[in-house]
Order: structure tokens, then C-alpha cells, then sequence
């Protein structure tokens, strides 16, 4: 056995997160307010404490998967009231202000924080192939990297408090802009009477090359695993990159940042949030684009 | 000798591409209103004539390289008048609709009429290692395939006429979209104490990849050949992207496509180049999103 | 009886506008591509030609009112070829560049001509209340007011050729943004607990004063005339919002102004008639920011 | 004598309003944290207390004008601490949820609590014609309306706890974007050749009329008394302009409302102060849109 870690969060992300931490051999204690989360966990091999707290008590890390800023702050808060010092990890996509009022209820305390989103989905914690991007400490990062190594392939220590989310946030910014660009050149190139795989063929060869274009194409066809092939099932839901891209908006506008194309695809994004799409995904906002449904975009193959 | 070339426009870039044609063994007979333009391209071997039409009289294939639509269309049209059957290829970048006149004055006419515009700069032009994007027949590509050759190392074929100009506008909005974007997201990087080289090691390896970032990152130090790194010296200036931006927006006024982000990134380089900046390179734009020069840029380098 | 008219386009606008001059006293002449078009004109006592050329033929001046700078181009054209000089006056919405165009066909031909575009729409046509914004000369200008005042109350001399027009579009691209502003304001005053009646108390009394508030205000109640009370019937179509937006991104893409704000306004219209729209009220766009029927706004009425 | 009243925050609008309750035969008892403030408030007849709750004490209503939301909670949150019921009133311009986290300091304590933001800048609050937008109880409000009247002429109960704040950013959202909307369309009519006159002699009597254009016309001429006229001294100051947009903005991404517009808005007088202009008038964006000092507009006036 390697250590005991308390895990608060059992949900669709933190629950295969938390199963791979029993898997690589730690002995998981969780804590989740839905019954049927916590269910599913015991039955991965992961005890379940009545709280947070008692989920944390005598364990050598915690890790916290919860929906956003205030929750964290609030467990955060409890544990602090409640544990002596330890290891922190929040692995939340949360704003940059509550990760940093986190860290900060554990200073003079002595524990150690991290803040350290991932990016891969639902699939990629099944896996344990996530990507973290991490804030804190070198000292933290030392005592927090093999535990993540255990939910992750590629462990990126980005900086202090709050530099885990700073990236997170910034890296999806470029996402949710460079997506709703290539959304917009493939709509473009249908009215013009150009394929969209000439598209394609032009472009990922060239000086419009992305990820959002050559490994998740909002067009059937170029790139078969693309969820434009299924569908427009998600992949990453239309709702959380709006979450995402209200993020970076809320630090823009705290920070003083310029980022005009990041504020016009928040409101895109947010525009078709509200017209019932945000469980597709998100690269179906090319459908939204055309006035229509997003997989009636196979009669534009052309 | 492989054949006679009539070349009409002989400015920064016809002239290091009529060269390569004269390099490659052709017989090439060259216009331009400018004379030290003329003078230029007689030093490179190239045949001087006093007009278009005697330029492009008795030649295997006439190439134009001109400044815009309206100087395509009439050079074309006097051509058209005065030429019998031969092989039209247009590498100027214009609007699809001048590029579709442009075709339609050889209809009828016997003449094989190509559109194929470039990419990859002056630098390009002068290595020979230009991407050529074609619209036309595909007997006119077979016959000016061998052509575009020697001035560039892929040759692609889009579709019927304009499909050339087409796919040019789209790669660029995405390109002018995708720099704006990452230009954003190191600002806000900036703003939230995130280090460039520790954005650019999350987003380089993650779904914010894009050629912007990659290849043309603007910010110094990442990407050791990027004009960041060299003053914003173009590289590809912004007065340049700006006006394929505005090809782009013309496109979608006139064809009915929704293109918000590419909307907003046209007005952002319009705003840009109004200050005086279109002779810096386009990823200079990230001064501007700072209120700052460009190369004061250093300073955040973190 | 005061002369003779030649009305070209007989259409939802030019019938009535054409029928208050045959009221005034005028003996008309018209021409229109529509049977149905030409039967109610009989009836309302204009007499019908054969051709546009016919209509115009032997008249004291001709009107044209047609959907698009393309139409009115091509009948000025088959005028400048078939008539000597009269007075033609265009009150089409139409581009500023075709506009011109359509002058100049008369430059040298001793005709004198105006653009004269409308705003009152069909309410306004039919009642003879338009609003004329009118280009031309000094000498077209006088001689063309007697007849414009016959099926208008306010006429407006803008300036020389062109001017007419430019004035519409830059009046209307105002009243895109502000309508679009008022209804964002409105759907935050919804999400922030705010009541309709409340928000216009203050705005229509203050510096958020605008005819977009206090003449057409985009919710019922506030205003009672305005078409929030009536279902969203138009009214000013969103089609035509969209029209004149794009009108004023063509002039300013072709002059280099710079217009953030127009458009946004005219992607934020364009991807309201994608969804099927166009035929709703201008204001109606309040139901889209909501994600939401317009006519559902009522819950929203605190 | 009407009563004793403490008054924190006595800056550029503080002090005045301040003076006024003087005049109008309040006792008064201020705080600030800047000296000079302090003795400029002396000058007034208004006493000075060391703390914020010394000026509180033992009076009946205590008014606070301060910088930003952060203040607004941390004085509240020290006199809720200190103070029996009374009666608070804040006038600050701040975001909803602090006016909100403020109401709810001083629930189940007694005491009366409005929020108050004022409209009409240094001037308004010199000549005590402001127009106050509130937000609280009806029984909080009939109290509070007698103390507003001394220093306002307009007092305008919107709503409950934070109306007042909401009704201020919405109006002032509006706002944002009209001045927006009309300076891109006096420099599209520049470039067009329309004159500033003809322009404002169409649009101020049409459906493009609005405070923006007829109270304070950005280009000078047409309204003598606008900022445009006095080389764009505020006035209204564009940072001041800024922070009212982004507190829109921040609503906004906090509620959920759609405001496409608004964030564009924002983002443009963003970008306009960070070159510097942020004490200029708001109306001086034009000479932004044109990429020259907002000043040089003379040479367009035409």
C-alpha cells in the first residue's frame, strides 16, 4: 500500500479519478453528497466517510473534484477548521480568485497546496491518461506528482498558487476561439462552393493548422474519430467550454486583460448554451453557425 | 527550353517567382507598369514588353501577380481581347468574385483559366517553395501543374474556378482568428502571473495547439524563428492580413455566411492597422491588446 | 394635372408610393415584373408599360424603387440608352457603390439624378409620412422635392451623389446597435431581478435615452405601440435590419471605416434570420438573447 | 436642524454631495481616509470623525461613497458591527452582488439599507441635480427619499435590494453602446463623404436618435455644448465609462445574460484606455475608431 488518500467529489470525473488512485494501490476514503455516487465508489474498492472532513482525517493527501469555485472554498474551508497540516490537491476547473483564496487558508498552516486541473474528459480519467496542469509550490509539486502520476500521463508544473488554473483557462480560451474559427472557415467554404475536405486538405498542411481543425474536425469526414463522425455526442460538452470561456472572462475582467475574440466566443457559445445545445458537442456549433441542426451538416460534404 | 511564359506583374513577389520560371529553363516575357520593376526582372533574365498583351503574345501560358480584383479583371479582359487560345493562371490573392469574372471572360473562348493563389511570403517566393491553391478545370490544372512547380512544393487542387481564392480566405480567417487568440491568451497569461514558456508547454502539447502558437508564437522565446523574436519584422505583415481578412468578410457579406469571430478579428487588425502598425508583422498584434509597442513585450516575459 | 411620372417597381413599398402621386395629381406610368403587381396598380390608376423604358418614356422624371443596387443599375443602364435627359430619382435601399454607379450612368447625358432612399416603411408609404434622405445635385434637388413631397412629410437634402443612401445606412446601422444594446439591457435587468417598467423609467429619462426605448421599446408593456405588444408582428422586419446592416459592412469594408459594433450587430442579425426570424419585428431579437420565443417575454415581465 | 448624518467617503463626488446635506441644514459628520479630502470637508462645515463607525455613530442615517464594492462591504461590515438600527444609504457605483452582500449585512440587525448609485457626474453632484437609482425597501425608501432630495432632483425607486445598482449598469450598458454605435457612424459617414451636419440632421429626427447623438454628439458642431467641443474634456470620463461596463459585464457572466454587444462594448473602451485615453471624454472613442487623437475630427467636420 502506498498511502491513504481522502477524496471529496465522486462525480463522473472524480469517480474513475479516484478509482485509479485504489487501482495504482492507495487506500481511497471518499466523501460525495449523492448517494448514488458514493455507492458507485464503494463499490470501485473506495470507503465512504459521513464528511468531508472524516473522509480527510489521518490520510496523506487530499483531493478535491467539485463543480466550482464556491465549493471548493467551502470544503476547503472546512478542512482547514478540521485537519492538521497535509497535502491539498484540487483538481476543480474553478476561477483563478477561489483557487487563490484555497491556497491561501492554508498558509501559516502548514500544509501543502496544489491547484491542478486536467484536461482529457470523462475518458481520459477512466484511463488515467489526464493531463494536469499544476499551481503551488516546488515542494508541493514533489510530494503531489506521483499521486497524480496515478490519474495522468503528463504532469505539467505551471507555477505558484493558481498557475494550474491560469493555464487551464488560458490553453481553453485558444480552444473555444480557434474552434468557433475553424467552425466559421468550413461554413464560409460551403457557401463559396469549396469542399470540405479540400478545406481540410489545404489548411491542416498549412498556416491554419490546429488542434480544433486536425484532431477534432466539426465536419464529418477529414478526421473519422472526430465527434462530428458520432453524432456531435460528446467529446467536450458545448456547456463546459461555455463554462470555461466565462472563466476567462471573469479573469480578464478582474485582471484588466484585453481579449476581445475570447469575449465574442464566450457569448457565442453562451447564444447556443441557451438554444438547448449545451450537451452537444462543442464542436456542433457549426450547425448553429448555418441556422440549423448540426449534423444536418452531412448534406454539406459535398 | 521548356516553353514561352508571359508574366504580368513583376512587384516583391512576381518577380522572384517569374525568376524561378527563367531559372527552371523557361523562355519568360514579362509587364509591369513600374520600371524599376522592369529593370529589375531584365537583370534576372526576363524579357521586357511594352504592354500585357505583347507580353503575354505567343506564349505557351501568361501568369498574373496583381495588387487586387479589379486589376485582374482588367488586365484579364484586355487579354481577352487580344489573345487566341492559351493556358491563364492568376496567383494573385482577390475576392472570389473577380477571381469568378475573371474565369468567365475565357468562356467561350477556348483558353484554360486558372486561379492560384499562394501563401508562404516573399521568403517563399524566392526559395520556390510557395503552396499553390487551385481552382479550374482539371485539364487546366494538368497543364499548369508543371508550371506551378517550379515556383512552389505543393501544388493543391480545390475545385472549379475561385476554389483557389476560396480556400485561401478560409485558411486565413482561421490564421487571423487563431493569432488573435493566442495573442489573447498570453496577455491574460500575463495578467495572471502565468509565465509564456509555461502556457506555451501546456498549450503547445494540448487542444490550444494551433500554427500560431507552434510555429509563428508571439511572444519571444518559445519559438526561436518566430518574428517575435526579431522585432515583429514580417514575416507576414498585418496590413496583409488585415486585407485577407477583409476578402474574407466581403465573401461572407456576399454569400450569406455567418462569421462572427472572423467579423471581430477583421475590425481588431483594422483597428490595429489604423494606429500605424501594417508594416509589423501580424503577431505584433499582441501590443496592441497590451496598449503598449509590441517589443516592449520583453518585459513580460516572466 | 402637374405631369407625367414613370414609376419603375411596384412592389409592397413603390405601389403606395406611386398611388399617392396619382392622388397628388400626377399621370403615372409603371412597370413592374409581377402581373399581380401591375393589376393592383391599374387599380389604383396608374397606367401599365410594356418595359421599363416604355414606363419612362416622355415622362417629366421616372422613379425607381427595387430590391437591390444590381436592379437599379440594370434599369438606369436600359434608361441611359433609350431616354434623353429627364430627372430620375432612385429611392431604393441600395449600396452606396451602386448608387453612384447609377449617377454616373447619367454624367454626360444631361439627365439630372437623385438617390433618394426612405425610412417609414409601409405604414409610412402608404400613408405618404416618409422620410426622404436624398443625394444629388443642388438642381436635381429642386426640381425632385415637389415630387417627393407628394409621398413624404420630411425631405432631406444629404448631400452630392451617393448621399442619400450613406445617410440611410449610417442612421439605420445606429439603430441595429442601439436596439440590440436595449435588448440586452433588458434580458440583464431580467436575470438581475429587475422589472421591465423599472429599466425604462430610468433609461428613457436618461442618458440611456433612445427611439430603439422610448418609441419602439422591445418588451410589452412601456410603450404600448410598439410591436413587443403585437406579437412581434412588424413593423421593421429583422430581414431588412439585417439588409441595412450589411449594406453599412459593405461601405465600410470598401471605405476602411472602422465599426466594431456595426458588425456585431450585423452577425448577431444574421444568425437571428438563420433561425428562421426574418419575417418577425427588428425588436424580436430580445427572444433570441433569451434563448427563447420573443413572444414568451411576457413571464419575463416582472 | 433635519437630523445628523455620517458620511464616509468624501472624494471628488462625496464631497460635494456631502456639502449639500450641509446646506440644506443636516448635521454632518464625515470620514476619509485622505487628509486633504478631510480638510476640504471641514472647509464645508462638515465635522470630521477619526473612524468610519465615529462618523456613524449616533446619527440617523449614515450615506457612503466610495471607490468600489470591496469598500462598500468592508465599511458596512464594520459598522454592522458597531451601529444600533439606522438607516444606510450607499451611493456608490458598485456590483450587484456586493450591494447585495451589504443589504444582507444589516438583515436581522434593524437597520435600513439602500442602495443608491447616483447619475450626473461631478457637475450633478455640485449643483445637487443627480438622479439617484435605489434599490431596498418601501419603508427603507420613504426614509431615505427626504435625504436624497437634498442632493438629487430625480430619485428613482427601482426594485428591491440591488435595483438600484442593476438599473444603473443597464442604463449605462445602453449608453456604452449607443455613444459606440454613433461614433462608428459619424466615421463611416466621414469615409462615405457625409457630413457630420447632414448626418445629425437625419439621424436626430429618425429611428437612429438618441441621448448620444442629440445630448452629446461626439463630433463637434452640431450640439455646442457636448465634450466634442472642448477638445473632449470630461464630461463623462472613458475609464469611468470602462468600469460601468465591466461591472455590466460581470453581472453578466454571473446571471447568465446574453449581451453580445455589451461585451464588445466593453472591450473597445478596454483597449481605448490602455492606449492611454481613459481620461478623455467617452464620446473621444471616435478618434480611436480612426486611428488618430480624437481631436484632429476637425479636419473631418466637412
Amino acid at each position: 500500500m502506498l498511502g491513504r488518500i481522502g477524496f471529496i467529489g465522486l462525480g463522473n470525473m472524480g469517480l474513475p479519478m479516484a478509482g485509479n488512485l485504489v487501482t495504482a494501490g492507495y487506500q481511497v476514503t471518499g466523501f460525495d453528497l449523492a448517494p448514488a455516487s458514493c455507492a458507485a465508489a464503494q463499490a470501485k474498492g473506495i470507503a465512504i466517510a459521513p464528511t468531508a472532513t472524516e473522509a480527510a482525517r489521518e490520510t496523506d493527501a487530499v483531493v478535491t473534484m467539485l463543480p466550482a469555485g464556491r465549493h471548493v472554498v467551502a470544503v476547503w474551508t472546512e478542512l482547514a477548521a478540521n485537519l492538521g497540516p497535509t497535502l491539498l490537491i484540487d483538481s476543480s476547473t474553478i476561477d483563478v480568485d477561489s483557487a487563490r483564496k484555497a491556497h491561501a487558508l492554508f498558509a501559516g498552516h502548514g500544509g501543502l497546496t496544489l491547484d491542478a486541473p486536467v484536461s482529457g474528459g470523462t475518458g481520459g480519467a477512466a484511463a488515467g491518461t489526464l493531463t494536469f496542469m499544476v499551481g503551488g509550490s516546488q515542494q508541493a509539486f514533489a510530494l503531489g506528482r506521483p499521486i497524480l502520476e496515478k490519474m495522468g500521463k503528463r504532469i505539467v508544473h505551471c507555477g505558484e498558487a493558481g498557475a494550474g488554473q491560469a493555464a487551464k483557462i488560458c490553453n481553453n480560451m485558444i480552444l473555444g476561439i480557434s474552434m468557433a474559427g475553424v467552425c466559421e472557415a468550413f461554413v464560409l467554404a460551403e457557401r463559396l462552393g469549396l469542399s470540405h475536405q479540400a478545406l481540410f486538405d489545404v489548411a491542416s498542411t498549412s498556416s491554419g493548422q490546429c488542434w480544433s481543425l486536425t484532431t477534432y474536425c466539426p465536419v464529418p469526414g477529414p478526421v473519422p474519430a472526430s465527434p462530428a463522425n458520432n453524432g456531435y455526442k460528446p467529446g467536450f460538452a458545448a456547456a463546459l467550454m461555455l463554462k470555461d470561456l466565462k472563466l476567462a472572462q471573469e479573469a480578464a475582467l478582474a485582471s484588466g486583460a484585453s481579449t476581445p475574440l475570447g469575449a465574442e466566443a464566450a457569448q457565442l457559445y453562451g447564444l447556443f448554451d441557451k438554444l438547448g445545445h449545451g450537451g452537444e458537442d462543442f464542436s456542433a456549433l457549426i450547425g448553429f453557425l448555418r441556422g440549423q441542426a448540426a449534423d444536418e451538416g452531412h448534406r454539406h460534404g459535398l
